[in-house]
């Protein structure tokens, strides 16, 4: 095999109680790849459509997360890359990970698996310490093993794959407004009162146990955030009406999707999530900002190859 | 029915990653309680060996407890109750959860049964608060419901049981030294660094899930504690020691019961859990303090109605 194309889905981390740790992965939003061998032993992006993007391999994540991959391996082999972004730069749904990680599954594919897809992640970090300054797990492990994924821990690295009730379904608005992931961390405070830890791994405990026992309202109840979301959701307009929209229409739960701008509602069932996409659309086409809106499955798959 | 004996287990709440939010269920230690109607109208603590304990009704954590939920209940029946003390008070298993928690279940029996187990724990709370000044419930919830508890949140209380793995044993030392509750949770710090809260909740995550996959090497890997055993561990004599003694028998994790002094490892299997108790016995007895050591299996039951 010397070429290979794929889907390389969009995620939402952090997901309220797991700042940092949880991610999970979408379907029906993420980017192409088409990943070839060359023979000129060097690692290039040799097109990038849809994003205005740096094509020069060690400013792109994708080039950075080949790289790191090949190094690991010692291989001289060299590859060609195109991406067709889909999922925009900023906003918040994963775009660097999405090329991180697929780059990778598809080098591991192309050079005949040497690497589980666990074996992956930090490669695909690499690419992630590119775009934000900081190698996180919490996006390039879902995008890689699907479903949810919970980092436990970064030293040792070690990701958990959890399991993915079937009829959740996650409504993503993305504003067209770009936040940083390095701003957006920046905004963040370095300290937390133990009263509100305690709070938030309370909820994420919750969250965990609610994804084994397929409780969709203990998962609602769960998605709770006094760390982060208080003040991240300033940079985010109208997060509060957001909020209170998607849940009057029977959102399990509400929240920042990664660090912005991106916000998603989880949902239980289909129509719920289209009632849910359906007032949030109406909601914000009527505000003076562009937005894009999705509505997905957990995609417990991850990474596709396309035919 | 007029009169009810029961046993009233100890609890080993925190858990290391669970501070505050997390507890289990201990078998082979435990008070046992005499709760008998009365004629009178009013609430009396009839009898107590064993330790050093307030006998005024208003004084004594099962005193409180017992007229929290018969207040609740707007009821007028008076009760006496005896109390065959065998935690010791101050030892971080739950002593005072024991008493609490023991009444209500045992009231609750006698005046047909009005709660549910997950209702009564806000009424044992209550004996919490009288002995700590903190109405916590990773004791008391586990003690009544059995199993490990988790508390998601407070306001509103919700305790989620979590699954218990067949082969999981708890070896607890408890050093007899006195550490009030009040004074070991005055030492903490009241804020946390976010890079030790996330890395917290990483690991409570991490634990949760293992529960249900009955994964017992990642429940072991998962019972790290950044926040709070830095400090409290101060004031356990031999604490590290300890820890490397379990540890090189093979514990899958060690930490504080509860504010301590006592310790808990926690074992897969009685052979390893008998290994573990006889090497902490054997350096242990080489100090100059006295102590009692404990293996038990988790108690899925909770309290137990005795004949």
């Amino acid at each position: 095999m010397d070429e290979i194309r794929i889907f390389a889905p969009a995620t939402v981390a952090n997901l309220s109680c797991g700042f940092d740790v949880l991610g999970c992965c979408l379907d029906t939003v993420g980017d192409e790849m088409l990943i070839k061998k060359n023979d000129l032993g060097e690692v290039r992006i040799t097109k990038l459509t849809g994003q205005d993007l740096p094509l020069e391999t060690d400013q792109n994540v994708a080039g950075v997360a080949a790289k790191s991959l090949l190094g690991e391996l010692g291989s001289k082999q060299g590859f060609d890359i195109e991406i067709y972004k889909k999922i925009k730069a900023g906003s918040g749904i994963g775009s660097s990970a999405a090329s991180s990680a697929g780059v990778v599954f598809a080098i591991n594919k192309l050079v005949g698996e040497p690497f589980s897809p666990e074996q992956l992640i930090p490669f695909a970090m690499e690419g992630e310490r590119l775009a934000s300054g900081n190698a996180h797990a919490d996006n390039v492990a879902p995008a890689l093993l699907g479903g949810f994924s919970l980092v436990k821990s970064y030293d040792p690295l070690e990701v958990i794959s959890l399991p993915s009730p079937a009829e959740l379904r996650m409504v993503v608005l993305h504003p067209l407004i770009e936040i940083k992931t390095k701003d957006s961390r920046s905004i963040i405070k370095q300290n937390v009162s133990l009263k509100k830890a305690i709070s938030q791994w309370g909820n994420l405990g919750a969250f965990v146990s609610a994804l084994y026992t397929e409780d969709y309202a203990l998962l609602g109840r769960s998605l709770q955030d006094e760390v982060v979301e208080p003040i991240r959701s300033i940079l985010i307009p109208y997060f509060d009406d957001l909020k209170q929209v998607a849940m009057d229409k029977g959102a399990l739960g509400f929240g920042i999707s990664g660090s912005g701008p991106s916000v998603f509602a989880l949902c239980k069932g289909n129509d719920i999530a289209q009632n849910v996409k359906t007032a949030i659309n109406e909601f914000y086409k009527a505000k003076a900002i562009d937005f894009e809106l999705h509505l997905s499955e957990i995609n417990t798959e991850g990474i596709k190859i396309l035919e």
